[in-house]
């Protein structure tokens, strides 16, 4: 129940701040027999680096990932995997000043009434350097959901109130613009929109969108092991994240059964389709064999460099102008780690699935 | 992992389906010495229980509970409270006929997929009445949380698009509507808009909110045992809810920095406090100490007496009339569901806290 | 980790106090189909249940085993299955003075030291009948292992200073004496000894051993879920155990390298085999094929009815004579809850095991 | 689940092989505010690291430990501390015949079964170079013990058939000789015994025995959480470790119940004590406040450099002779493993059990 770990049977556990020595992950429960370079990890870690454009962090941090252990001979062994990424450009100089206060919507304050004291260096553990973690491991469960079929993928459906048209949907702009949008249209008038909050020294908020397929029906235990109910906490656990929906989600609350329920249909194959996709994929918290779709709302990035009031730790009330080096925007740099949280909630419970039925464990032993 | 167990040191394992001999729960890790009483559930069950308006279903069922053990003259022993609830009205005759065909909007079509073949009294183990369980325990760590000075309050935020105005907002009214509304006159509206849907053989969703007062700053676990994932879980966990938010949460996502950051300021007993509370009273995942406020949107009953296309399991396209008994609505018994499960989710943290800090475990076994 | 909970993917969690309405158990995780009747739990409830000679306890206990749950039409859903047993004979008359003092050798001082008072009916939680949860869920256990060609069988090997001597082994004596010992020769000699120490109002300890057929190489997890430190923890955590072994265990600590290595060779089918057993099946923490052989210690009853010193609440030393209905030797009725333990523990690694290697995760999703 | 993890408050992962890169743990659940150096954890990796005497594998390694997260200003901040340290002298080369055939004694063949291959370096993942994670994640917790005034003990209680004796036990001797006996005559006895061995080409096995002393009443959860069960999972996950006993434990199962129980009487100061301790300091799998004594059967080193008959893979049955580095006895280094193990278990329960009681939990809070 240590807060660092996630996972039951591919589980994870994560470790590092932002201005530590390193930041890293052990990844245990990985099945033996899956090819991993390090360019696997890097490339997706490469995805979340900051100063990709100006919407991110100047921070310049190459993020390059070391493998220490569970690799022999190109492939996962079925041991832990330890991955880590050193800190390369911390300067903790530009945190000297925020030791003594507390940054409005940021964990500076929580942190000191939980545990006494903090490191107070750029976030220190709750700082979005935390997901470089979750990223690498995610790495993993990406590549072996490949092998079974199943593919993840997020992209920003929002940014402040500039939302894409479905209709115009393309995927392969996702990573032709900045801000990870699959319209083009929708990203330049984003762009402009974080170029004016930008000079405003504001910051904005927005929604990524996340869609599973190939997933087959039945993953996802009852009651409180919901798929649905895992991938909420899953998103729900990301910094910045406020809000989760499933499906039609929060618009389901204003409409009507008639309306809301999908029905069921035999396609030409023969195979079990619904008419509509209200429910998000997920049926009694368990898979439905149909695209899941799953949606995190993002708070706008705490830092912004105007003037904000705040207390010091000497019982003032103060105002202050925060410096460092942080995003206007955290959604753009957030949609690979909703890729990886995504990812490893469902690896774990397609792999505790895999026991759900003593014929299928039969043949499993008995072939 | 195994789905029907929830919490870590305060935790309980449900069990039981809609038509089967009985329903329960065992709560494992509740402190020795909280004095409870079968009244102390059966009041928090009489909350949940059908037949209380005419918005819920007609099935009668006293639903009172046994306690079985873990509870010695009066009190709490430290060992297992086993409780239980017995079926008496299942009429299992009304559900012979959707044996043959999947219900849209319910899962069974995902459970005969799982297992192979699926217990099709009423949803069995995806029933509502699941939540017996969950609730019986909630009364345990309810009175608990009480002795903490902790209070959790749910209430009905919306019905359909009739929504509370918090100007009329009357905590003394939620039990006073059969809606559960703290607002007479949005319960008004939402009785008349059921009143019309039932006619119609339909059904429709809505919002619950969760207040939780008292709770001190710094419950709640970095990185993925975060307060509000875990409560984000708590809630998607419940059949029928389709999204989760904290604070400002939805809204959040389309605003700015400036706007959204609760500004910190001491108040005249010197005490640290936010300005606003977008934040819902979590920063980083762990309480600030201010109210707790998160919502739960309800999709609506997916049981409707209109007509609905549907397969049968002799590959047929089909057309069917659900019969049965049903609730056109479920959020009003669905509240004390939501205060079970956050009260379940708050305890359990907190109980963890107990070991953050070296001090204060110095102080416990020095004293 | 509450304490009543046991296993991962095959979870089981029990209930009850020897004096309270019930004793119960609810498994959680166990594959759907298995075909499961009152009788096969009975069954096994039967070798536990008192009274079944003179050297167990006189309280009468049909221990009648009730299922409410997960079991529709035959065979089990995938949803927790309820079991209970209702206490008839609770007799705590027997048991209202040792609410003053502490028994020595049992769990009173602890439970009253831990909890701040104590179910002093029987032992309460700590008392033997908490097994019954164990012995119920293992029955599934066993039925879900033999169909997969695994058998697991207990007996006792020695009684005080009585041994069986294995060139007189016959599993089919085992049942047909008081003792389940699986040499008759040895089982005499045992009963005599019972019989002299009953006379003396005391009592004895003696040694279990648990073999486990049929298991295939490859299931334990390395490092700390290693297979042997699960069947170690299992058996301990029976009340009485006061020591475990697995193969030559504690031999092999006097021994050398030369004599303990089991040598490798092929059989004629070509099969890897170990010349010698030493190992006990279970090297580096996982089953390596063969026989698996582990061995449980058990102290002797802690209730003798010759008189003890002990003290009392009131602070003061004082003499006592237990009354009530006790075992002269807990051995015979731990056999089969040996049996149960060493069988959750086995299908729980085995279940776990499935998802060690990619490849064959594979086959199962695409075949 | 994942095998590498141990805790549930206090929880540790370990990580790497034998021959790659690193060899490292996160300590997650660490209460803040611990003063930690690298030196307080160094200290214990130089009780374990190899070629401390000519009784230990000659591979120098210096086993530096590396801190890399969740220390700041010297005290353990709350979230994950990860430690490693590199592996210096790994001569694969050593290994490159291993390869293809398995060794006695050794997972070589069950790790090829589980996982489909294996790193044959050196025993990869089941190497005793795994123990650096636990011995450094134990270090803290001894830490944490000695500021609850808890104290554990390890030292060698027996190599082969030489054991020592109680009248001559001088615990400053311990750390005086290589076989970290507590006494002066039997260690001397032992080195010659295991010259002798070593001449032959051969190896030896041993006890060790571990005392906890300072620990309150009231430690352990009942039925499967048991202090004395987890103590036992602690143990018999240590690679060679066979059997394991608590207290009198093995000989209690030849005794009766009046010489096996522990008479309790009020001390001077009207405490609560025991005549004896056979119970070990554990009653009920709850500690009574006495001493806890266990102990852990070590098997003989299996890597021996006499011939041995094996198979390899090609099918054919082999003599071989192992080349490499290694230890005649493995007990002495693994002394300081014990004691590791021993303090992770017992502060994990012992943070656990902060929360039984419903009036502690309320002091805790409303101080």
């Amino acid at each position: 129940m240590a807060g660092s770990t996630y996972g039951t049977i591919f589980q994870i556990t994560t470790w590092g701040e932002s201005h530590g020595e390193a930041i890293g992950v052990v990844v245990d429960g990985c099945p033996a027999g899956v090819p991993i370079e390090a360019s696997d990890i890097q490339f997706y870690l490469d995805k979340r680096k900051p100063g990709q454009s100006k919407y991110s962090t100047p921070r310049k941090e190459a993020d390059c990932v070391e493998i220490l252990s569970g690799i022999f001979e190109g492939k996962t062994t079925g041991t832990p995997i330890s991955m880590l990424v050193h800190n390369k450009t911390q300067r903790s100089s530009d945190y000297s000043e925020i030791a003594s206060y507390y940054r409005p919507g940021h964990a500076d304050y929580t942190y000191d009434k939980k545990y006494g004291f903090r490191d107070y260096r750029g976030g220190g553990r709750s700082s979005g350097r935390e997901t470089i973690g979750r990223v690498a491991a995610g790495a993993i469960a990406v590549k072996i959901l490949k092998e079974l079929g199943i593919e993840v993928l997020s992209y920003t459906k929002s940014i402040g109130n500039v939302e894409i048209d479905y209709n115009r949907f393309d995927v392969n702009s996702i990573e032709t613009n900045p801000v990870r949008m699959p319209d083009a249209e929708a990203a330049k008038k984003a762009t402009l929109l974080l170029d004016e909050k930008r000079k405003e020294l504001d910051s904005v908020g927005g929604v990524i969108e996340c869609v599973i397929k190939g997933i087959p029906a039945g993953i996802g235990e009852p009651v409180f092991e919901k798929l649905d109910a895992n991938l909420g906490k899953a998103m729900m656990s990301i910094g910045a994240v406020k809000a989760f929906e499933v499906g039609s989600g929060i618009h389901s609350s204003q409409s009507f059964g008639s309306e809301n329920n999908d029905q069921f249909y035999y396609n030409e194959a023969n195979q079990v389709r619904k008419k509509t996709n209200n429910a998000g994929g997920i049926l009694g918290g368990i898979s439905d064999g149909d695209t899941i779709v799953v949606r995190a709302y993002f708070k706008p990035t705490p830092s912004i460099f105007s003037s904000q009031d705040t207390v010091n730790k000497s019982g003032e009330n103060i105002s202050v102008q925060i410096k460092g080096r942080h995003d206007p925007i955290i959604v753009p740099r957030a949609v690979v780690v909703t890729e990886a949280m995504a990812s490893l909630t469902v690896l774990d419970l397609l792999l505790l699935s895999m026991t759900n039925r003593l014929d299928k464990i039969r043949d499993f032993f008995h072939r």
